[in-house]
């Protein structure tokens, strides 16, 4: 059935008898899809058939769903026409995880990151009203998005409007880990106020059948302003309070129901939030038990739910993991921080070792940047465990409540560089331009998983604002030999040599080490840098360098524009050497999905590409 | 009566019926201060008698109180022992404006931007806590920081707590402008609920003693979980959501009424929220009736409430405001969004003029900017109208959900380089360094007025991210006369020469046309270039000027961590070119608060340093 579905059309002209197989079928075809490629599970198990109840009474592509994240919007994918794209899921080149306006006229806006949906929901309304269109505005938000800042700032500016817009609040009870805070004991509340249409009902039979109560009731209520919306719409509180209209709580597995209640939606003039249950890996077993677990996956068996991958050597994540929960055991004032994220970012062991001093503050990253400012003032030592790209939204945060006051905040930032089949949204690939513009920051990438222990000691202990940035995947255990003690703003010196300094940053080092026996190879004498503190920069082993190495080379997994390189420019010219530079760097634009070696091929950060860059320049500086 | 009071002691030992009096004699001091020195006004002379009480009711300085935003704690300051440093207020040197770790044991958490309060409170409890202390954590929140995200993030994470934290609400139904959204208006409800205490003793009434639905209601109540502390809490009720205890709303100038309940709330073993109405710019008639006027001033005479400075020549903000209604009048797409500042950006002639396609969100920078990413989405051209400083909260957001899309948003950057008496938390010197690593983000920094008019037009026609930063202060008018038509990327010759390059950006062009004409009398013939473009870079023309110049000097208020200097030499170095380089930027440091002439010349960019620079340089080069 599913094959012959290629837009919202087909979907529409299907005998609704038929709808809960197709749903079926979409989701045997995700599993099969997902378990091959890999990729965000769970999320999109539950939201089958949300999706195909949107398509339904909307009009797509004239009217617009703006995906929360968008990590749920495969099932949208799949219905508009992109089947075959599946194949090539979250490949380089291939359909993305994500919506995209350029792969389609059915994605209205990109997401990737969280809590952005009612904001730019709101703008595409604006713009319908203002240029006199007349299409339908959706945004889909899950429990845990809500709670980010920013959703809560566009459902208050929402309450302004005199026009439609649809907001879904897509309610599995859980972000990608559980939903944290009072919002999230507010929606259990909701969930479990079976009682709503009869307090309704009797709320009403008491104001009008009772008449000294009843009459002082009204009174009092009407004094109140507010308290009689209140009365009869208890389940939806926080949101009538904002004058938003609220439906719900409404099962997200009933098509004809959801439908409906779409239908009457459109119709009203104002914003509607609608309250849907759904359940995360609906359907498939392991993931309705294990949703966290299923949330995003690597290739796996779909009858055993075990991945089909030989386990990966432990990665980076790992080993912040033990580090931290080893120093943890000696220091009491350590506690750890993260937003949402205690699987990915590791701090899962440390949750059950220190559940008190472990705190997961929602997919808040600005508040959990200042929450971790203010126990460092307190006198705690705080870590605040972010993915690089994630750490964007507390940019202000980190210069206005950490640095200014040079508090001792560490910044352990996972997945720095290019993280692969996530794609644009996800490349930690603007840390280091950030970070270093930072007064009073001190920046540090360790080469090697050994290293990262040492650094996250080291950062622990400085009493400074202190960020160590570590890439995705498996900790390099190599040149374990080489183990300078750590000092601020100090380099290590790996391979000694003459001509060709190679200064590399972090995961580069390893890449740095091949290039430097390729060079060996060629009989071009090169030495080897581990950069370790990108800021503050070593410049007196640099200095020394120049003496006889008259081309440097920069390696880093970061945009060229304000990263290590520039700053090693920056350098040589206010000591005006002579100094060649080359600068191996992310070139100045946005990187898509792919496989990381690939894309490191592509922009000229693997090994190859460097070497051939180096001896180019170095037959020119000689000849 | 005030010179007797150094410390919270002091105000202890005073008699109760002398308060009054003494909250007198502050506000005289403080519109004496104020009206000779400027800085906050309104704010300040609101909370006079709720920092008593807040003196009274805690135990100073164990006790810690932090202040949201900061620029309310005047009186803080002075009953804290710091009424001498009122005389240099906001001056060089002198006592800040906002809350400073450095400057006194009184202040626990330095502010400046908004809505931080509550996440750094909460991070101080945690540290009380886990260290076991027992000192009371009060975070003092306007309704207007309670807009922003990150206040929303923190109160659903204080919901947890179960241990005691103050939040103290202060409610002067007004943030820097009138607070806009949904909250603002649920604020309004309770205001007006006067109904409340004959609500909650009728509903208790109603309940117990009419049997048949007075039952029916308890059971039904009880059901739907949540409704029963609902029904007898109604003005908290979004509060008590939140499982955060609500006090209120309390009369902010009965100071015996305060200190009872700031008292009894340090007993509560869970967060306790207490609303305390107060009234912006109180006991200054002129204030009272403008407290938008009266926010932030420059020195005026109190009697006539005047300023006493003649008006200075059109800002910037003038300049921008002026251009951007004229561009509207022709082009109807054309909307603006700003985050409570429609004085400060010069967007209130904009929103009298065309109402329905202004856009106050309040302050929250994240949503502005994805709103407006919506926006031109769905076809409209937004120009973001935000100081620099703030804009630093909207980071993520620009590269999200901007750039990545290359959607045509205008940025229009107030408050760009130093700003003087705010300091360190407002000086705009990051915003080179964070949209230069943007990719795709155009950046124009605009010579002198005619130019900021020309760009802003440019930039709403060239279809992509855009961003315009200029100065806070008077407009420059020079070099009118050079009028180079604006394409994208290229900078204008406005003096040519041969030796050296002075590539000065936006204000600093100012500078160096000085700089030129100092060189011209020392006989060094310099060329002076109006970079206009920080990004792209007009590299085809500097490849031209390396040919004869052999000296570059960039100039720019910005920091030189990630800025145009540092861009050029990455670009130097790229091209193996022998020029030298000066780079005049601002150190990699915080900047304190003072005169901008005088903190420019600190920072060696001032005319003087700079040609100082580049005469010692060009010697060397050419002996």
């Amino acid at each position: 059935m599913l094959e012959n579905i290629s837009s919202p059309e087909d979907l529409k002209a299907l005998d609704p008898g038929k709808y809960q197989e197709l749903a079926e079928e979409i989701r045997q075809f995700l599993l099969e899809k997902v378990s091959e490629h890999g990729g965000h599970l769970a999320s999109n198990l539950g939201v089958v058939e949300l999706t195909m109840a949107l398509h339904l009474a909307l009009d797509l592509p004239e009217d617009k769903i703006v995906w929360d994240v968008g990590h749920q919007s495969y099932t949208h994918k799949l219905l508009s026409g992109r089947r075959d794209g599946f194949d090539s899921l979250r490949e380089y080149g291939g359909l993305s995880g994500f919506p995209k306006r350029k792969e389609s006229e059915y994605d209205c806006f990109d997401t990737g990151h969280s809590s952005t949906s009612i904001s730019a929901g709101l703008g595409l309304v604006e713009a319908r009203d203002r240029l006199g269109e007349s299409y339908t505005v959706v945004s889909v938000i899950g429990d845990g998005a809500l709670s980010g800042g920013m959703a809560y700032e566009a459902l208050n500016n929402a309450s302004r409007l005199t026009s439609n817009f649809i907001i879904v609040l897509n309610d599995n009870n859980m972000s990608i880990s559980e939903s944290t805070g009072g919002f999230s004991k507010y929606l259990s509340g909701i969930r479990l106020g079976s009682g709503y249409n009869n307090l309704k009902r009797d709320v009403r039979r008491g104001l009008s059948k009772v008449p000294g109560v009843g009459e002082s009731l009204v009174e009092n209520i009407s004094q109140a302003k507010m308290a009689l919306k209140q009365m009869v719409l208890v389940p939806g509180m926080l949101f009538e309070n904002l004058d938003i209209t609220y439906v719900g709580p409404i099962d997200g597995y009933n098509i004809p129901q959801m439908v409906r209640i779409f239908e009457e939606a459109k119709r009203i003039d104002r914003p509607v939030l609608i309250h849907v249950k759904t359940k995360k890996g609906k359907g498939y077993g392991p993931a309705e038990r294990n949703p966290s677990r299923y949330h995003g996956v690597t290739p796996f068996d779909v009858e055993t739910g075990e991945g089909n991958k030989k386990p990966s050597a432990p990665g980076y994540t790992d080993a912040f993991s033990h580090a931290l929960c080893k120093l943890a055991k000696e220091d009491e004032k350590i506690v750890a921080v993260t937003a949402a994220m205690p699987e990915g970012t590791g701090l899962k062991r440390f949750s059950s070792l220190y559940p008190k001093r472990f705190f997961d503050v929602g997919i808040a990253e600005e508040h959990a940047v200042t929450f971790a400012a203010g126990m460092a003032a307190g006198g705690l030592k705080p870590v605040v465990a972010v993915y690089s790209t994630f750490l964007q939204r507390a940019y202000d945060q980190m210069i206005h409540d950490v640095c200014l006051q040079k508090l001792p905040v560490v910044f352990a930032i996972d997945r720095a560089g290019l993280v692969g089949s996530d794609g644009e949204t996800h490349h930690g690939m603007f840390d280091l331009s950030y970070l270093c513009s930072m007064p009073g920051m001190t920046v540090f990438a360790p080469k090697n998983k050994y290293e990262l222990r040492d650094g996250l000691k080291f950062g622990l202990s400085c009493g400074k604002p202190f960020a160590i940035r570590y890439p995705r995947g498996t900790a390099w255990a190599g040149l374990k030999e080489h183990k300078t003690p750590l000092e601020l703003g100090k380099s290590e010196v790996v391979c000694q040599g003459k001509d060709i300094a190679l200064l590399a940053v972090g995961s580069m080092v390893e890449t740095g080490f091949e290039v430097y026996k390729e060079l060996k190879k060629r009989r071009i004498d090169a030495t080897l840098i581990n950069v370790r503190f990108v800021k503050p920069m070593d410049t007196e082993l640099f200095m020394t360098l120049t003496k006889t190495h008259r081309l440097f080379v920069t390696m880093e997994e970061n945009v060229e524009t304000g990263g290590f390189g520039e700053r090693v420019a920056g350098w040589i010219c206010q000591q005006s050497l002579k100094t060649r530079l080359i600068r191996a760097a992310i070139p100045d634009t946005f990187v898509e999905q792919g496989d990381v070696a690939l894309l490191k091929k592509n922009l000229w950060l693997d090994v190859e590409s460097v070497v051939e860059r180096i001896v180019k320049c170095w037959k020119e500086e000689k000849g």
